[in-house]
């Protein structure tokens, strides 16, 4: 992985993206008690970042031919989207294989974005049996969530725009952070772009494994994968590809509690007029309620949240 | 008014305002069978367009020197916010004159910018005696939301921005219109910069006089100020500014339910992450539902909305 690759991967997707603004509020910053500059990358195409990275990695098996058959993904949500929008874009159809538990929501849209979507049973099924059962049959390329140089690096794109959109700055930019692509794509354009900017990853307590994994200096486990609100960057370990570049290049890890997620969505609802989900938030969140920089950098995101989430957001 | 006061008012603005998305959904466009650009203006400060003539008009007075006591306006609360927060920025104090009936989350934000808000009784006390005392006594500048020039110039801003990101593009940009400083502004604006681009105001059934005064050649007033959910843009009559170019500038006035306007705040949630108020989301209502250009562009925009409002609509 190098800034070439993502330069790369921003020229591929130049046009296609949404170039997500920089947004802060007065009210976000009273609260704070310093800077808090917001990228809004949920405003981008399917409602998060995984886009970028999902179109980033079409469009090299694309240009090399060898997604003739079509493209497969195995996600619960967001990375699905991503990848279905951005296969249809190409003319590929799309596989999805996505667990039986995923947000109804996240299904259909994923469905209505023309993907062949194929749900499992987590406790009974193996997904990698059905998904190289099919891949083989169909002769689809796999687009992997976070652990691929070309997702990595379309996700380094949103690292591109902050080091344009924050230039000069000295500050730490805060990531959601579940296999750490978007966490180590931005952490790579920064390294190359902006010096005075620092990637840090924030996590759900309880499911901390790289905020562990970079205290600890090598990669170590969840204990589980449930029991947060945070659903969509609940992952076992940090990514072979994403955890030696966030070990490089990322200061310590941060945590935060779902009430903060949730209290952190509610405010960008009332003062920045953004819908994000739980999991989106939590970089937004440590900006709010953590030792952080001033000013501080947070990428908000989303992805699709239910009217429940949202209410129980609003009614804090 | 003319094209030149606009990009003054461009000028002053610059660094201040937010250049906002023009943002676009698969689904939107499914479900309008057109191409639905929507201009996210709910992304500026203050959550509306109004904070870019606020700040237009108040650094027009303090160019001048004529602010010297502060600034004074009338408001319902979304300009309120836009001029509190402006006033704000160039030091300056701002009275709010707001009705006890506007919205409390309107009320406190506002005063949350810095603004002195006088809440007035709208049954037994005039607005306008309460507000001329205290300009009298206080040599308070009034602002007014739209009978003004530098406010329509400042809001012209966000018609620049329109021409330069829809650029060669032929359609209809739907706006969401009150007494039409918005309207007005952005039609003189593409007039100038964009000649493919032609305005279209929007405003909620039974509330629809700027409709009915462009089809009859001449103001006309509302029957009524209340009845419609859409409360940020109830105004009596066109205004005497901003007629006179809808008149020239604009194509026919449509017109869109309340029910509507919810179920375009709901899609604007679910698929473009933006939170509008149902005043803010007619525009996009009737690109929605409507027999309007392919591709049309919609304004949308926001300000405040309470909790019970966003489930309304997202329980549809």
């Amino acid at each position: 992985m190098n800034i070439e690759k993502i330069r790369a991967a921003a020229d591929r997707n130049a046009g296609h993206v949404v170039e997500t603004p920089l947004l802060w509020s007065p009210f976000l910053d009273e609260i704070a008690g310093r800077r808090v500059l917001v990228k809004a990358e949920c405003l981008q195409h399917t409602g998060s970042f995984k886009y970028r990275g999902a179109r980033s990695a079409a469009s090299a098996l694309h240009a090399d031919g060898s997604a003739a058959g079509g493209v497969l993904a195995y996600s619960s949500g967001n990375h699905a989207q991503g990848v279905a929008r951005a296969a249809r874009e190409f003319g590929r159809p799309a596989v999805i294989i996505m667990p039986s538990a995923a947000p109804e929501m996240k299904i259909a849209n994923t469905r209505a974005l023309g993907a062949d979507v194929v749900v499992y049973d987590r406790a009974t099924e193996s997904r990698e049996a059905l998904g190289e059962a099919m891949r083989d049959e169909r002769g689809l390329a796999l687009i992997r969530p976070y652990d691929d140089p070309e997702v990595i690096a379309g996700q380094g794109t949103c690292g591109l725009e902050i080091a344009a959109q924050a230039r000069g700055l000295h500050a730490d930019v805060l990531v959601c952070c579940g296999g750490g692509g978007l966490s180590s794509g931005i952490a790579l354009a920064l390294e190359a772009e902006a010096p005075g900017l620092r990637v840090r990853t924030v996590e759900p307590e309880g499911c901390d494994d790289v905020a562990r994994s970079l205290a600890a200096g090598h990669a170590v486990e969840n204990a589980r994968l449930t029991g947060s609100i945070c659903d969509a960057i609940l992952t076992p370990t940090p990514g072979n590809l994403t955890f030696p570049i966030l070990r490089r290049w990322a200061g310590p890890g941060l945590v935060v509690a779902d009430d903060e997620a949730l209290n952190a969505m509610a405010l960008a609802f009332r003062h920045l007029k953004l819908v994000l989900e739980p999991g989106g938030a939590v970089a937004l969140a440590a900006a709010l309620f953590r030792d952080v920089t001033d000013p501080v950098i947070a990428v908000a995101t989303g992805g699709n949240v239910d009217a429940d989430t949202v209410q129980k957001a609003l009614a804090r």
